[in-house]
């Protein structure tokens, strides 16, 4: 039999374009060789916002008493936290299964090694197809830093599924993982430090929110290192020992655990993709058009593969619209509102340009910034701490980006990126009518 | 002096005109005979999202265990909610009052009295200007029931400062109001009985999310009483007596309080409305075209005085198309996506067409019913907890009204609210990428 699409990886770009093709009347074959749902579903977005809940729950028992409410002495049950986690991903992961057998899409669980751009090979098996959607995902990168092979260190996984809290954590990479895991930690009690080799932690989103979001976790007692480069590893029996070293000179932290969250890479290896010869970018990335087709008729690519964005939200895009083309529907990819979201507490999210950005571009704009007390939900629901929006504004008074440093800025934030992708101007945002009392009102002021 | 424009009453319509005529340069005066923010901030929505915050925290508190969180026996002190509630409420009344004197409005403290369209007096002195904008909201309706001046009750101003609880509590109309109430007492242990005329609570809201919303509620122990109409009032000495009539017959309830949340009604008295001899429509209310002119030039009437909505974003919206209109500036209101909000635990919201406008005005529609499970994020957060969300689609394939009931459905709705205001279709809806995961999630998902 000849499949209509062959679809390798089941994450977010995978599942969403076998159900959409499925769904379409296409026959589709899916690979998988792991679980349903790819690294976000199982490892990464869902697993870590159910931890992040937990500590939510926490953190709002603990300051209770600001709003009146009395809590005697809270704690957490760190594995009752993690088994409701994986019971979580369970059932979701169910969920994407069942919607993927409800459009009739074949699963086969097994490494597809591609032959040719019309057949793959799994568990000694050939499959024939005319199309097919490469979105094998990324992994973990590992610096290959002097000592690293001798340590035992976390990767996000193994944070996900440890059950201890260890005294201390020292977290190498202050991106969006790294800061994810650093507040859970913190909020449960345990030392943390952060070792970031930019001098801003949480690189591409908003610079100055993101040093907002950096000094109300050092008040809640994270260390951070920020432009600092870490040298060695070396395990003793106090723990893990990082030396690093920076302006001020040459250091080392000592930790119980070490947390590895440098970055991301896409995976390229071990599933023939070789045998394509697919037409590269200069960053070494595959080239993709707007219909996410590379250079070889019938072969699309999606999602963290591509290099582009890692996120899931981009994958889940870029597949409908590679099934579109397959479809003969008429859609294209755009980037222009794609946002990041950072699931701290508070949370910090942005969509569109950033100052950086516009600057390297040399773009003119205004900026616009309110403090988060401007909206009055916000101040019935945050005793005692601050937040801040900010809204980049073009020379024709379009919208160009949005930036939220405030809870819940990952719900409020879709608000922005509808401005954004449907390049409102100002005036034309500000004639919605936003629910009030609400936190997403805070745009409105704003504009 | 003559002023450019004078506003009568300082809520949210009032100090909205007021600032955006200010800040346009127009000699702006403002008239409040109480507090600066009206109902909305001083009595209604502010104070109410305040202390159901805390209800949430307390709630929350009480569930904690279900996310791994240990409590031990959490508790309120309602002196303390209700004097956060208090100092919220300063804090943003103080920000209104710098955001108008920023803008140079002179605010006068008063009863102002209409003498003709371009003169009011007050506390003896008479004001003249171009125009004029009335707004002068809406009271609690207190509906003339037999006993009624017998019995001594709350209205929703009373049970904002009450500093004690009552062992039980009856709530007369299951609106937002009452319900919001229904909420917070239920939550802080109070016994309540809510009866509601019609046959379902929240009327105007979607009817069958409202009635999932009730089922829930019962399951936490409110008393419902629905189609059932309150003959009688007596004060006795177990407490305030409520006869009532339903389809079973005839009954009674004791509680040791009573609400009284029937309703509110539009203030026209005592302002001189009755000098300017406006055209009113055939429902009594102020007639006022697109731009908020009423039949008399040079006066506008916007918010609650025009019996339209009651809500305090239609009023913020209205007044900044009254202050265009005098300015000159192309605007007019439209009421296509007002969203209503009911602040809950979990909360209700919605915008556009319910099933049942539609229906009574013979519009073809598809709905499409999710339940708020296939969004990761909702799992993730709301353990043992069910929501649903219902998109009402046109022929034409247009968004014509969207309804969430599940947490943070006040916050998500905003996003609704611009796919119906801007009239999109379900396709380009489609094509924002929203941020995963997050509860908002869930329109894309019913797309």
């Amino acid at each position: 039999m000849k499949y209509n699409l062959i679809i390798i990886g089941g994450g977010p770009a995978g599942y969403t374009a076998a159900e959409a093709a499925g769904k379409a009347g296409l026959s589709v074959l899916l690979f998988e060789k792991q679980n349903l749902g790819g690294v976000c579903l199982n490892e990464g977005c869902i697993p870590t916002k159910t931890l992040l809940y937990s500590a939510k729950v926490y953190d709002s028992a603990k300051h209770a008493s600001k709003y009146g409410v009395t809590v005697p002495e809270p704690s957490v049950d760190l594995s009752k936290i993690v088994a409701r986690k994986t019971k979580v991903v369970r059932k979701l992961v169910l969920g994407v299964k069942s919607k993927l057998t409800a459009n009739n899409v074949t699963i086969v669980n097994g490494e597809a090694v591609i032959v040719g751009k019309n057949s793959v090979q799994c568990n000694g098996e050939t499959y024939e197809c005319e199309n097919m959607i490469l979105c094998t995902g990324s992994e973990t990168f590992v610096p290959p830093i002097p000592g690293v092979d001798k340590i035992s260190y976390w990767t996000h996984r193994d944070a996900l599924d440890n059950k201890e809290l260890p005294a201390s954590l020292v977290i190498v990479g202050g991106g969006v993982i790294g800061m994810e895991f650093a507040s859970f930690f913190n909020s449960l009690g345990v030392e943390v430090t952060v070792v970031e080799m930019l001098d801003e932690i949480l690189g591409g989103m908003d610079k100055e929110l993101s040093a907002m979001l950096r000094a109300d976790y050092a008040k809640k007692g994270i260390k951070f290192l920020v432009s600092t480069k870490v040298t060695a590893f070396n395990q003793t029996e106090q723990g893990t020992e990082v030396l690093f070293e920076n302006q001020e000179g040459e250091g080392k932290i000592v930790a119980e655990k070490l947390l590895m969250s440098v970055g991301r890479r896409p995976v390229t290896q071990g599933f023939g993709l070789e045998n394509l010869s697919l037409e590269l970018t200069e960053r070494r990335c595959i080239k993709v058009n707007e219909y996410m087709q590379s250079s070889v008729e019938g072969v699309y690519v999606c999602g963290d593969l591509t290099g582009y964005s890692l996120l899931a939200h981009t994958a889940v895009r870029e597949a409908e619209v590679a099934v579109h083309h397959i479809l003969g529907k008429k859609d294209e990819m755009s980037y222009r509102a794609i946002p990041g979201v950072v699931y701290t507490n508070p949370e910090i999210a942005g969509v569109g340009q950033t100052e950086e950005s516009l600057q390297s571009a040399g773009c003119a704009y205004k900026s616009v910034k309110l403090p988060m007390a401007f909206s009055g939900r916000f101040v019935a629901e945050n005793e005692g701490v601050n937040g801040v929006c900010k809204l980049l504004v073009g020379e024709d008074d379009s919208i160009l980006g949005v930036h939220v440093y405030g809870n819940p800025a990952s719900e409020i934030i879709t608000i922005a990126v509808m401005a954004v992708e449907l390049g409102l101007k100002t005036e034309e945002w500000k004639r919605i009518v936003f629910p009030h009392p609400t936190v997403g009102e805070i745009f409105r002021e704003a504009l």
